[in-house]
């Protein structure tokens, strides 16, 4: 049986998916001959240890009561009673990660899973990979950080995955590195790559206006408790900027055009969340209609896609053909078109769920077992 | 430096392109780190290896001039002449090959390649796995022969890969691959897996009649050069057999239902080619123009599709919607919808070129490439 110790940052609903499917795979993976030894579970306060990381692991009923105190809101803190393991925080949690990435890294390996949304955790990563670790991210911000920080992170590509960056769990990233090291030149990337922008977008085209296509996406849960989180595109550009950046490309976020859904004077800095969405976003109804009707008389639709071509990376609405696979595009799902060699004039079509945090965990998941002869 | 010993049997259109793109991706390899070392390459009756498997390669020219002598319909023994190589013959290469198996496959590892379309390959790829060795397949036959020949052959799953037997370069085996293994359930498979049927299939729909669309695809070069090959669904019921045995589906081919577009009068060990294209396909126009009508009345269209589904693969002619992901494929694309819990409402669905020598090879390329990390 080939042993993965794995030590977990971040639990919110991706990371307790994660540790769900971790436990319920228990037995698939034995026939795969493949166990995942969980030696620890940070949340942004606390680390939650094995009592030693070389011989024993956080059993499933630990594994168990981390899901059930974070999914009642509480810190990772609170499990200090449990027997069976040590609990660190603060910066005392901070070292003790370090340390375990030390004790492990070289010796029996170890998975470092970043599911958070932090922009503090690129440190701890670099210097992960740098003690030997594999790495596997859900969070886009690490590698959407400066070059120095991707090169660093990017040193040993086999000992990084991150395919739960983009489109959630669909194999996009996996496909993308099959065509990539197959020599098969990628000319050319568009994709809509958020589930919120693509639901935003498809109602749209019946003509309701953009004010209560939000405020119903909202509504829905589909949006980020900002709308204009989502509205920015930013979350689009990092998703581009990654694929962009496995194509080998040296690019930047502040290289990326990036069309905002609502202008600057409406920013989350400027007015609140509920003056956006009853005063300020009905003024921008107008002039979306009156694009979607151009579009129409086009034969096409609108669509919120990242363009990535050439060294360049384009976010923003795009009028597409009605017929094309993204102009038929529904709901929240996820779509990327790849252009190469070998898909030349019809790309290659990956579409489905590109959110979700069952989706989004079982993408780790995936890179871990997918990595698995990296491990002794 | 990783070295990957590479041993390549059939080198048909399928095979040339693998040699050239390995040789063109020379340096895109090294910089990834890794050296695919050519030891030896098989045509049906012979085999040209290295003088010491161990130690030396067939190098670029070498290739080529294997590339270019097989370009003209000659054998490989022609190489005879050439320095650098022993060219072994008849029963002398299949021991031969075997020898190479044994010599490499415990110490450097080695990748053995099925890119044949033979029957014939399966006992010395069981050997090789048995052996040590990995193997990558872009033949169907050995896949989709006995269960037991199956279990031997996929007794160490990472050792074996096989993504161009299905919708040729597509991610449909790494896609599936990955979904099976981060535990996700999977309901069901709906694929049309034929660039020839997809071509018909779509041409049908305009009204032209099925002799007259056959014809056609035959003067294209879409079909095999017996087009019953292609309309019996047999190639089509491979691939569905091979993406159920990797369900994990304890299937073999006399139980899949196969829908053939001809009755078996019209077969081929009963009417010649030319009789069955110029007297035979037209007495199946009618019906099939019927029922082409009667999808369309229901709002649907007739796809040839491979079903899996519970214990069963079904291939044939269905009626599915026009307004399906499958419905608007048109051309020579192949389509896959994977339902599972993560993909339940829509599927993930993987589209674009499921044929061509280039793609074909380009999918055994990226497998070798993410087998690297099982060579020391």
């Amino acid at each position: 049986m080939k042993k993965i110790p794995v030590l977990l940052m971040g639990c919110g609903g991706v990371g307790r998916h994660l540790l769900q499917h971790i436990v319920s795979c228990r037995s698939l993976h034995a026939d795969m001959g493949v166990h995942l030894r969980v030696v620890g579970v940070c949340d942004s306060k606390s680390l939650v240890a094995s009592m030693d990381v070389l011989k024993e692991e956080l059993n499933d009923e630990l594994l168990s009561e981390v899901c059930h105190i974070k999914s009642t809101g509480s810190p990772l803190s609170n499990l200090g009673a449990s027997g069976g393991c040590q609990v660190f925080n603060g910066s005392e949690a901070k070292r003790e990660t370090e340390e375990i990435a030390k004790r492990l890294g070289k010796s029996t390996g170890l998975a470092v899973l970043d599911i958070s949304a932090s922009m503090e955790t690129v440190e701890i990563l670099v210097k992960a990979v740098d003690l030997g670790c594999c790495v596997v991210l859900a969070n886009k911000k690490p590698l959407t950080s400066s070059l120095e920080h991707y090169d660093k992170l990017a040193l040993h590509p086999r000992f990084i995955r991150h395919e739960s960056t983009v489109g959630a769990g669909l194999p996009v990233i996996a496909s993308l590195s099959r065509i990539i090291s197959s020599g098969d030149p990628v000319h050319r990337i568009v994709g809509s790559l958020s589930g919120t922008l693509g639901y935003v977008m498809s109602e749209l085209e019946d003509g309701k206006p953009l004010s209560q296509v939000v405020r119903a996406a909202k509504t829905l849960g589909y949006t980020e408790p900002d709308p204009r989180d989502d509205l920015s595109g930013m979350d689009v550009a990092r998703k581009g900027l990654i694929l962009a950046r496995l194509l080998g490309k040296r690019i930047v976020m502040d290289s990326i055009k990036i069309e905002s859904l609502y202008p600057e004077e409406m920013g989350p800095g400027v007015i609140s969340v509920d003056d956006f969405l009853h005063n300020g976003i009905v003024k921008l109804d107008q002039s979306i209609e009156e694009r979607v009707k151009r579009a129409s008389s086009n034969g096409c639709v609108l669509r919120y896609v990242c363009v990535i071509e050439g060294s360049s990376v384009q976010v923003g609405i795009r009028e597409v053909s009605k017929d094309s696979p993204l102009g038929r595009l529904k709901g929240s799902d996820n779509i990327v078109e790849i252009y190469s060699r070998c898909y030349k004039e019809q790309p290659l079509v990956i579409q489905g769920a590109g959110a979700g945090n069952d989706t989004t965990a079982a993408g780790v998941l995936a890179d871990i077992i997918d990595m698995q002869d990296l491990f002794p």
